[in-house]
């Protein structure tokens, strides 16, 4: 397994990255002294798919805490039932919460770690290539508003995470391509050569080796390095602003107006990825015309975003309604909206005096009405 | 105004105690620039009492946010009212919280500002003896769950504990009573000297001072020393252990029976500081019986709360499911429930080995059934 360290002082804690390594959990958290009583928190298809693997290894079969699949169970209701049921089977603070599942798991299972009496200890083990390469890491938990996403939230670190990149060969294509667009994001933000690195393997970054057990071992090779190099690149940022106050915010890139779409749409038109590769390229627009951004980079982005198979245009929503939903995200600080604009591939800049009218124009020439 | 450090490292902040100083808080806000837009967090009576007082210094009036008072509304439903009124009147990262009022108010407001985005700043201005001397300082907030008080909660730290103890002067009777259990339990675990001099002034420690003007003013006086004492020693056991793993507990003192008694009451029977001298009682019984404390120290302690008006006796509840109740509280670890148990006065120690039986025969001499 490959170690990446997140340094935050006393709560610091290892990325961990294999291949099938999902057994070698429960022994760990033996080995760590991590929590006397385990509850794994999970979904049914995660919970079919790897469940059983991951309970194998402990000598006192965890408790498991199913929640119903999906970003709209991950609320206050659904986050109050699980207080219930550890109430009801007496967790304690020296117990584990184990989040097995996608980023709408880590949110939830994080969130509850993080309030039920006050912060028991938590170990994120995220099963889809989002939750991999970025929600699983950097402590933000949190659960949904029907005003804004992850309007309800803490800063709460786990004990690990610990990743099994062959979790991530179940996965359909749209949910892998939707972790790609946060992997593109890393390259463009921080690496070039990670952004050279994607392009130039972009035709291997799909589902298909998975349908053959002899490729599927090479694929899952080149995964484990995009997932390490994303993990390295998101505890990076992490490490310098652990609470989002300026440096973290450059990993909103593509976000401003990807969460907008989102909330816009209540979650169900675009995935988070979609948004987002929808958001980079509003970004990069925008960035090209405050003359920041060459036209070259543009292009490629764009045309990196195309060969994954991610969305880069919006259809037919109102560019007026896109430009108010920005308003109420946890991105505006003062009154004003804060963009992440490329400069070059690696280096982006946070603006906060972009006109709303020019982002319309850039929503409206990406096919708003 | 007096001031006591709290030093967390990047979450230091001051206790800050006068009488009259109410007014100055606005200022102070602007001066350290804790946030751009204000959100007072009170109930009716307190804002009735206090509220216009605070409100009157702010250049831009706060919005005011009033939950209903008692404890049995620091719930979960209270505090998604709260995140709902905070988005609808667009509260960001860079608002801030002013909890205003007494222990519910705090542990409530501090709950919404410690997940409201993740995390927004507070001050928490106490308004109860109980909450200065106590709940205010320390970061602990949270609501109440059916199963255990305080069950969901967070530790978050304020910006600052404002502290008027003018706001004493309105209280009911038994109302201050119940902060001085906790007045009692500061002396009693750590200092001697300010035991005997809450023995020595033990007659002026009640309203009577209150009803005239002339006296109220000398009386203010011995409250604030009174508070201050009680704030350095919450401040210093809080500097040793912020997120009681350990040295903390000493603070649990007389709240295992304590919390025990609350909520097999359901939090109606008894107030928090009633519980908590009938759990000091009952602990410095169980030192008795395990040798650890001399008869003097018991009397003494007795005697000084009796003298407060506080109850040292169970009125009849049945022992069996006080000691039941212990089994669910946070303060069990590994299936062991820890006691503070006094050794002398200015030093308690904590012990997880008591017979349950044992703790159930003191209930028993103590009046329970």
């Amino acid at each position: 397994m490959a170690k990446i360290k997140v340094e935050l002082k006393e709560r610091s804690y290892d990325i961990m990255i294999g291949c099938g390594n999902l057994p070698e959990l429960a022994s760990l958290v033996r080995q760590e002294k991590w929590g006397r009583e385990v509850f794994v928190i999970t979904d049914p298809l995660v919970n079919d798919l790897c469940g059983d693997t991951v309970r194998r290894g402990f000598k006192a079969k965890p408790v498991t805490l199913e929640v119903p699949r999906g970003e709209r169970f991950k609320n206050l209701r659904v986050a109050e039932k699980l207080y219930d049921e550890l109430a009801r089977l007496g967790a304690h603070r020296d117990s584990l919460i184990v989040a097995l599942g996608g980023g709408v798991i880590g949110d939830l299972a994080g969130f509850v770690a993080a309030t039920y009496m006050r912060g028991i200890g938590y170990v994120q083990v995220p099963t889809t290539l989002l939750a991999q390469v970025d929600a699983a890491i950097g402590g933000k938990t949190g659960v949904n508003h029907p005003k804004c996403k992850n309007m309800i939230g803490a800063f709460y670190q786990p004990k690990a995470v610990f990743i099994d990149v062959s979790t991530i060969a179940t996965l359909p294509a749209r949910e892998l391509r939707t972790g790609l667009a946060e992997v593109v994001k890393y390259g463009l933000i921080e690496d070039a050569d990670f952004f050279k690195f994607l392009e130039a393997n972009a035709h291997h970054l799909n589902t298909k080796a998975f349908e053959d057990e002899g490729t599927k071992r090479a694929a899952l090779g080149l995964w484990q390095t995009i997932v390490g190099e994303s993990a390295k690149i998101k505890a990076l940022v992490v490490e310098k602003d652990e609470r989002e106050t300026k440096a973290r915010m450059v990993l909103n890139f593509g976000h401003t107006v990807g969460h907008a779409l989102e909330s816009l749409t209540r979650y169900r038109a675009y995935n988070h990825g979609e948004a987002v590769a929808i958001g980079m390229r509003a970004a990069a627009k925008i960035a090209r015309r405050l003359k920041l951004l060459d036209e070259e980079v543009e292009a490629r982005l764009t045309a990196l975003l195309e060969k994954l198979g991610l969305p880069t245009e919006i259809a037919g929503l109102p560019a007026k309604k896109i430009v108010d939903a920005l308003a109420i995200d946890k991105k505006v600080i003062g009154g004003r909206v804060n963009f992440v604009l490329p400069e070059r591939l690696g280096k982006v800049v946070i603006r906060d005096d972009v006109p709303l009218t020019l982002v319309k124009n850039v929503l409206n020439e990406m096919g708003a009405k």
